[in-house]
């Protein structure tokens, strides 16, 4: 089976370091970045206007200067100071084997072109696979709402964010 | 740019119709499934068991009984009875132009060859891509709790399910 994608457009953000761009929307969330959406996909933007929030899912390309392979145990950004490796299926990091980043972003202005957006973890130019709308039903956990949903090591660190690699890194790693 | 993807695995579902596959895990939430990583990938589960919550991300492969092209503007199975199409960016359906599937879905019991999970909305034999950690500061809006966020037309529709679509299909249509 062949799986390939295409670009339906880009993202633009102010970051063209990887190492300066900040870790996760949710601790970024007021920075404002934007979608450019190539044309034949413009249409698919009808009634996106009235979600509050919505999912980009982009390609993650590997830093050229920093090229290291997908392995199954990653030490997580958030986890630098402790150097604790973790399960790459129990973190978000961008060496993935299918490199697929998944941001959850504040839809702000629709224009026919794209929309701007609320929430930045992205390097400019990085390429848009899809764009999905974030529905409360649909992406919080439901059911008994007075059972703490664990979400493992993300419980345990500091999420008050922004947070980026450069700042994250251990000042005894040279 | 090449942009190509490989199966790190696959989903396990009772289901081998479409039509007769629940719409959204969240609507079909106590149904449980399986993953079965390939073998390279079972390193990475490591700590998965202590989150709640996870994602799917699934290859939608087109429909071979109905291979409809992923046209810019749909009707939601969710809005069949009203006949209303949507912008492709604010629905969820699986006719894209990059046909990724987001899942979220319960995690039951880790394994060192996956993990069954509650949640059904895919079909046997689903392609997995990846997947991620669900955590609540990184996967719902944050800020004034007291606004209520807009979810578009899903806040207009019956989310009770389960639903398929061969249930949501109007009686008129043949």
């Amino acid at each position: 089976m062949t799986m390939s994608l295409e670009p339906i457009g880009r993202i633009r953000t102010r970051y063209t370091e990887r190492r300066e761009t900040p870790v996760q929307t949710a601790l970024n969330s007021s920075e404002e970045g934007a979608v450019e959406l190539d044309a034949p996909y413009r249409a698919g933007l009808v009634e996106l206007e009235t979600f509050d929030y919505a999912w980009l899912l982009t390609w993650l390309t590997p830093d050229p200067d920093d090229p290291v392979p997908a392995t199954m145990q990653q030490v997580p950004f958030l986890l630098t100071e402790q150097r604790r490796p973790i399960g790459l299926f129990a973190m978000r990091g961008p060496r993935r084997p299918n490199p697929i980043g998944l941001h959850l972003v504040r839809v702000l202005n629709v224009t026919g072109e794209g929309f701007t957006f609320g929430g930045v973890d992205m390097i400019d130019g990085t390429p848009l696979l899809d764009i999905k709308p974030w529905a409360a039903p649909l992406d919080t956990p439901h059911g008994d709402q007075t059972v703490t949903i664990r979400n493992g090591w993300f419980d345990t660190v500091d999420l008050s964010g922004p947070h980026t690699p450069q700042s994250l890194r251990r000042v005894d790693d040279a």
